[in-house]
């Protein structure tokens, strides 16, 4: 199975595709830019959901539901905001179907209009805001910490499994505050939590920024971010974070009587991750044998192939191989003793690989007599011949020592792929090498278009961490209190 | 607060209403028929999701996601299901808007029409079988044991908080088999579950069986279902399963090779619960004072109230309270101190008995002094005071006592307002009291229809379980091989 995935040196869109699609993560729909995602794919996000949720309530978050459906005229409230989403966005106009006069199929009922045009989300600020108008009254009604988990709809016309379709998944948090400070805090204190998560679940290192005026959330003043590094050098944005101000709170009129009993516009965050991390995940970490998953996030964590001639063979290896197994869930691993008849072992280690089984475990006739068991580390292929005694403890400091290996590794990847680059011609020739760079810029949104129609390199983020050592735009020489990061992206 | 909810005997609908906008479970939204679930509301839906979720997966399912958009092509595939959902669905027409021509605010993109409308789902049954016919090709593909949790779209023109809503949220079991008899199965093995859920965690005794063939969903060739009744004595249905026969695999011409070499097509089931489970929640248990919410759904399992005068002995109760609080926690009891100064303990008394929380432990001077606690249980309204050790698994015990105590409650109301009736003018009087009626009918859709038109009356199910002696139709005199069941349902 794994010879099929295309080469990750010959093309790396299409590698991409064949392990989304041969690991069955998922696959393209009947509808135009619509995905399937897949048992084993789902397996995944339900993880990465379950972690992160985890995180939100951790930090005094709580969950609810607000409508599919934004009335037309909400998006156009708050300026900035239409401008970012109606040009591409799914339009209910009609409730119902009818047979076709002529009795060729369905169609449309014309007699079914609806008086005002419904957009299918695709963010959800406007009917929150709409909402919260409705609860919050005073400054004991603050904060409102809130987070969805839902499916949102942008019409995207180049769409790509997981990291681009116009349906996605994503929890979208919205937050209600008295203060600037206080909601500034908020924001800042969300991204850290995407970084953290991206780091401790994903095993992905993240520079943590945030985003020029130009490629801000269409209606934030601020737009926190992380960065993460592809192995074809291109970054991807993997979560975002915005310090709303007030412009919410003013488009739709939610005010609050503060303690000095004064009327104050109410001050907002929203935050979201998607579907596009399980874009980030395979991307960052696997190979051309598929997908090397980090074992906090893998479905089935190990597997357990028996070698076998013969029922007789088979017979005392299922017994050994099923207390392993029973051994190993004792200790919280998950994992799958795969005896079936149909396929030969060979084909079994290649299909684990291809699906990105943190560990896999090989008992033949010779482990028996020897009471040893073969290990493989997805990560790095490497083999080992262990007792099978203490396997169990020994399998799950293995799991533990993959993902941080898997960390490590994209940090040092993205340690060799980042440069500092001082002028624009070392920018030119950096930028067709890949990875992050690092150069001064003068914070023009003018410079910044220039760099990238010449370039098609973006701002990823003015980065928290590191040197705050002042230097000189290398386009225009105009002075630069810090450098920032440029990458091109997907 | 409780004081403002309307009383049950007065004004069921309203006092229905109350309760779940009073509570804080779910509001109207600025979108027709669509409903915020609000974060309590929603806290419920999670411990319901992750139940069910538990007990799909302990039967072998797994999760997975499908496109929110049908192509309207694909709902007239079945002919029966295209009746069943085009008349009342959402339709997609277009994928912009833009500023309108004349400077008022936003308009549909004429340029931007979809070649093919696509409906929001209100079932997935067409998108789902489209899919599968690239998952099975052979006989070693099946069965595929696939659950989706997502939102649906009916465009019902009568809409009720939870009941009945434009969108609701929901999970949608869709599997394919290679016979007859295993469909059949897991359409009953998966009735059997919701029953199994309903009982256990609901606390509402249902009734299983099957549809009659009008009251089945569209393109199902059996329906099963759990019926419960609410305290107004209308019937509710919390549940469906169908088999689907082979409807959709030749709608969609999903066919494998068996084991035998032969082309044969796939049969099919399908089953959902939606946020409906609810409504019934709320309306099988709750009274005059609020919510009666079963322990093991409760955000909030229990609350402790300090009685105090003064901060001094503020001070002394909270040690105790906080001290209690971590003993429950210890047990796995979520547990709030409430300390709140700026409202009386008698409106936090009231506030708990409006959301439905199972235990109410309040504490106060003379309690410190005797080393008591007053132990309240919302379901009875009943107080104890009790010594404050062992309080912890005093309550844990409580709660399990409580979560019977709502079952058996619940059962005796469904005995008290069942009615077994021999003729058609005993039956149209006691329709009028409410309750099930177990009555014989001649199996035709006429007298069904019939019945229905006189008396508002419906079959809510032929009955799995009980006596199946013969008899005569009600109506008709024809012969009957059991009694049915008879209510006025939501």
């Amino acid at each position: 199975m794994a010879k099929e995935v295309t080469n990750r040196v010959d093309n790396y869109a299409q590698w991409y595709n064949d392990l989304v699609v041969k690991a069955g993560l998922a696959e393209s729909s009947a509808v135009r830019g619509c995905m399937v995602i897949k048992p084993y794919g789902y397996a995944i996000w339900e993880k990465i959901q379950a972690a992160l949720d985890k995180m939100f309530k951790d930090t005094g978050h709580v969950n609810a539901y607000f409508p599919l459906f934004i009335p037309k005229s909400f998006l156009s409230r708050e300026a900035e905001h239409v401008e970012g989403f109606a040009k591409e966005c799914a339009v209910v106009t009609h409730h119902r179907l009818m047979n076709s006069p002529d009795g060729k199929g369905l169609v449309v009922d014309p007699e079914a209009k609806l008086e005002e045009e419904l957009v299918v989300r695709p963010t959800s600020e406007t009917i929150i805001w709409n909402t919260y108008k409705g609860w919050i009254q005073s400054y004991r009604d603050l904060p409102v910490l809130v987070n969805q988990w839902a499916n949102v709809v942008r019409w995207e016309m180049r769409t790509r499994l997981f990291l681009r379709t116009a349906e996605f998944l994503w929890q979208e948090g919205h937050t209600a505050h008295a203060t600037r400070e206080e909601a500034v805090a908020e924001a800042e204190k969300m991204v850290n939590v995407y970084a953290d998560f991206a780091e401790t679940f994903l095993a992905l290192p993240v520079l943590v920024g945030k985003k020029t005026a130009s490629e801000r959330f269409a209606g934030a003043e601020d737009t926190y971010c992380i960065e993460a590094l592809m192995q074809d050098g291109k970054a991807l944005q993997a979560g975002t974070s915005h310090f709303l101000g007030q412009n919410f709170a003013k488009a739709f009129d939610v005010q609050y009587v503060s303690r000095e009993g004064k009327q104050e516009y109410v001050w907002a965050t929203s935050w979201g991750v998607s579907t596009r991390l399980m874009g980030a995940l395979i991307m960052a970490h696997s190979d051309n044998c598929g997908l090397v998953l980090p074992p906090k996030l893998a479905p089935l964590q190990a597997v357990i192939v028996p070698i076998y001639k013969g029922d007789h063979e088979l017979e005392a290896i299922s017994a050994k191989a099923n207390e392993m197994k029973r051994q190993l869930e004792a200790l919280g691993v998950t994992v799958k003793y795969d005896d079936r008849d149909n396929v030969r072992s060979g084909f079994k280690f290649a299909e684990y690989e291809l699906k990105g089984v943190p560990v896999r475990l090989a008992i033949g006739p010779r482990d028996m007599q020897n009471g040893t068991v073969e290990v493989a580390r997805r990560d790095t292929l490497q083999k080992q011949l262990l007792p099978q005694e203490n396997i169990a403890a020994h399998v799950t400091a293995l799991l533990d020592e993959i993902q941080a290996n898997i960390y490590a590794k994209a940090k040092a990847f993205r340690a060799e792929n980042t440069a500092e680059v001082s002028s624009y011609d070392d920018f030119k020739a950096q930028i067709e090498k890949g990875g992050f760079i690092l150069a001064h810029w003068d914070g023009t949104p003018e410079t910044e278009a220039k760099i990238k129609d010449e370039t098609k390199a973006t701002i990823r983020c003015i980065p928290r961490d590191g040197k705050r050592e002042p230097g000189c735009c290398m386009v225009t020489g105009k002075p630069s209190a810090q450098r920032v990061v440029f990458a091109r992206a997907y």
